[in-house]
C-alpha cells in the first residue's frame, strides 16, 4: 500500500544505513570490540564541554517557554545574530541575522533550498563522487540530479565536463568542500574555474545558476589546508551547514543556511526559505540546541583527534599497498577496490575480517570504497591487522 | 528565481504565522502587556521540572556520543520501546519499539506518513475546518486535500458527506480530535461511525482507506471527557503526536507514528516510513529530545491550568454575547464572528483593542475565529474588556 517512489526507495534503501544496522547486528554477534565499522560519518568525538555547560546552564537559567518555544520559522533572531557575527569575524562579510535560516541539520536545510529554487524538471549538478542523498533530495521536489565527471587524480571537478552537463534547465551546483567522501578540499583556484564558468552559463541562460554549497566539514582540514569561503568567490552561492560534525552533534539535526543578500533575487529566496521551513514540516530548528549552537559557535572541532586517526590510516594502508586518495578535510579515507567489483571486495572485509566499508557505487563512483574514519583510534589500530591479510589475500 | 509552488506559498504565507510576527511587532509598539496575542499555539504553561531534570541528568550521566549522536532513522529503539509500553499501559494494546517511529514533532510526523502513502493524484480527506498546514503537507508530495463538512452545531465530521467525498482516490482520512481549531472531542460514537464507513468504503474499492489520526492534543481534554484510542475502533489507524502541546516542547520538534502491526502492509509502510524519514532531510527526531520524552512521557499536561483560562474566556465571551462552540479539549475557543466576514472583526479587533485572533477561513471556515488561550490567564483577563468593547459596538 506504500506509495511507487517508496517502493523503490526501499528497495534501494540506502546501503550506509543498511550497513550501520548490519554493523549493530555483528557488533551483538562478535562484541563490539570486534567489528570495525567505517560506515558511518557518526563522530566518535565526544561534543565538546562546552556543550554540555551551555545546555545546563540555558536549561536552569532561561525562560522554558523561551527556549523549548516556537519561534520564527527561521529560527530565533538573536542565535541567527551570533551565528551571522561569528562568520563576520571569520570571513570579513556582512550578515545579519536575516541572512541566515537555522535548519533540521544540513540535510534539512538542503531540502529547504531546493523546496525554494526547484521547478519540476530543473537539474542540480553534483560533482561525483558524491553524498548519496543528494538525488533524493532532489527528487523530493520533482528535480533531477546530474552528475558532473571528477579529476580521476585529484577528484576536482572537471569543469569541461561540468560545463557540457550545465542546460538552460540547470538551477544549482552543489559542492562539498571538505568533501564527502573523498576527503578532498577544493582549492580557491578550482571554485574560481567553477564560478567563471557558472557567471558564463547564468549571461549565457539569462538565469542565475546557484552554487549550493553543502559544507557540514567546513571546519575539519588538516595541515593548515585552507577551505574557501565560496560566497566570496561566487556571488550566487548559498550555504548549508551543521553542528553535526563540528561538534559532534549529528543526532541533534542542527544546522543553518546562508542567504547572502548578494545572490540574485535574495529577499524572494529568503522569504521562501522560511515558508519552506515550515511547510516541508520542519517548522523550526530544534529550539534548545539553536541556543547553544549560538553560545558554542566559536568552540573548534577536535581536528587533532581525526588527524592521528587520518595519519594512522591512511600511513598504514598505503603501506600495505593500497591506492588512497589523501584527504586533506572531513574524516572520510576514499580508496581503490584492489578489484573491479568494489562490492566483492567490502563483503570480503566484512565477512573475513568484520571490517565495514561503504562501496563506492552508493556514492555514483564504482570501483572505490569509503572508510569513515570519526572512530575510535584502536578501532583502526585493530582493524590494521585484518586490512593487511586482506590486501596480501590480493597480492598487493 | 523561487519555484512556482513556492511563489503561491510565499504570497499567501500562513496568516497564523503572520499575525505572530505581527503580535512580535505590535508587543515592540505597544508593550507585551498591552497585546493579547491569541493567535498561535504557543503553550504559555513552562515545560515540567522533570523535562529541566531529565536534560540535566542525561547531558551529565550519559555517553555523549550516545546522546548526540545519529541512531537508526526510526529513532532509539530503547526510546520507542519506552513510549511503546507507555501507549500499552494507556490503553491494553500490545506495541512494541518496532510500532513507533519518532519524528521532528507531529508535523514531521504527517509528512512522512504522506511521502509514505500517497501517489501524485490521491485523495486526503479532512474535516472542516481544519489545521491550513494539512493541505501543504499532502501537496508536498503532490496529494489533494479534500475539505468533508462538519456538522454545523457539534461540528463532528458529517458522515453522508464525508461518504459523498471519498472515491477511489482516498488513501487516508485526517482525524484531528481533541480538534485544532474548534476544540471539540470525538467522541467513540462518532469515530465509530467514521469506521463503519470507511470499511465498507475500502471493501467496496478493494484498497484500504486509512485513518491518520493527528492528535498532539490528546491529554488535554476537560470535565472528565474520554479521548478514544482510535486504533482500538479502526484497524487501519496510524497516529502521530507529538510532545509540543503536552509538554509544552512545541520548538523543539518531538514527537512520533504509530504505526500499528494490525493495519493492512504494516511491515512495508512501517520500512517506509523509515526511509521517508531519512530521505525527507528529517534523518531522525532531535536525539537529545527522544532521550528526554522517554523519561517524561509519563507526566501529566497541566490541564487545571488551560481550564481556568478556558472557564474564564468561554464564560465571558458567552457572557458578552458572543458565540462560541464550548471546547471540550485542546485549547482553542472556536466563535462565530459577529460581522460576515470575520477578517473585518478580526481586523477591529486588533486595531482597536490589540486583540490577535485568526480568521477562520485559514482554517477553511469562514465566518468564525480561532482564540487559542494557551496564554497566561492575566493576558485573558485583561483582554476582557476589550472583548466586551467590541461586542457592544456590534449591538451584542
Amino acid at each position: 500500500m506504500i506509495s511507487d517512489k517508496m517502493k523503490g526507495f526501499v528497495a534501494n534503501s540506502s546501503a550506509i544505513r543498511a550497513m550501520f544496522e548490519e554493523g549493530k547486528k555483528m557488533a551483538a554477534v562478535y562484541g563490539a570490540d570486534h567489528v570495525y565499522d567505517f560506515s558511518l560519518g557518526n563522530p566518535n568525538v565526544p561534543a565538546p564541554e562546552a556543550v554540555k555547560e551551555a545546555v545546563i546552564d540555558i536549561v536552569t537559567n532561561e525562560d522554558p517557554v523561551l527556549v523549548h518555544g516556537y519561534m520564527s520559522n527561521s529560527g530565533y533572531e538573536d542565535v541567527r545574530g551570533a551565528l551571522a557575527e561569528h562568520l563576520n569575524g571569520l570571513y570579513g562579510t556582512h550578515y545579519t541575522d536575516s541572512n541566515l535560516v537555522m535548519t533540521v541539520g544540513a540535510a534539512g536545510g538542503l531540502n529547504v533550498i531546493f523546496k525554494t529554487l526547484l521547478n519540476p524538471g530543473d537539474e542540480v549538478l553534483t560533482v561525483t563522487p558524491y553524498f548519496v542523498e543528494y538525488r533524493a533530495y532532489a527528487g523530493n521536489f520533482d528535480g533531477v540530479l546530474v552528475e558532473c565527471a571528477a579529476d580521476p587524480v585529484t577528484f576536482f571537478p572537471d569543469i569541461a565536463d561540468m560545463e557540457k552537463k550545465i542546460s538552460k534547465k540547470t538551477r544549482a551546483v552543489i559542492l562539498n568542500t571538505p568533501n564527502n567522501p573523498t576527503g578532498v578540499v577544493y582549492p580557491a583556484s578550482v571554485i574560481q574555474e567553477v564560478a567563471d564558468l557558472l557567471e558564463r552559463k547564468s549571461r549565457e541562460y539569462g538565469a542565475p545558476i546557484y552554487i549550493v554549497s553543502d559544507e557540514p566539514y567546513r571546519e575539519i582540514a588538516y595541515d593548515g589546508v585552507e577551505v574557501p569561503w565560496i560566497p566570496s568567490i561566487y556571488r550566487d552561492t548559498i550555504v548549508g551547514s551543521s553542528y553535526s560534525k563540528t561538534l559532534s552533534l549529528p543526532g541533534e539535526r542542527i544546522g543553518y543556511l546562508v542567504i547572502p543578500s548578494e545572490i540574485t533575487d535574495s529577499a524572494n529566496v529568503m522569504a521562501a526559505a522560511n515558508v519552506a521551513t515550515r511547510i516541508l514540516g520542519f517548522v523550526n530548528a530544534p529550539s534548545l540546541m539553536q541556543r547553544v549552537v549560538a553560545r558554542c559557535c566559536a568552540e573548534k572541532a577536535n581536528v587533532g583527534y581525526y588527524d592521528r586517526n587520518r595519519k594512522l590510516l591512511y600511513g598504514s594502508l598505503t603501506e600495505y599497498g593500497y591506492t588512497c586518495v589523501k584527504p586533506d578535510g572531513a574524516f572520510y579515507l576514499w580508496m581503490k577496490s584492489p578489484e573491479e567489483d568494489e562490492r566483492e571486495f567490502a563483503r570480503k572485509c566484512k565477512d573475513e575480517e568484520q571490517i565495514l566499508l561503504v562501496p563506492g557505487r552508493n556514492f555514483g563512483c564504482a570501483g572505490f570504497v569509503r572508510i569513515a574514519y570519526c572512530v575510535s583510534y584502536e578501532t583502526i589500530r585493530n582493524s590494521l591487522p585484518g586490512f593487511k591479510r586482506v590486501a596480501e589475500s590480493y597480492g598487493l
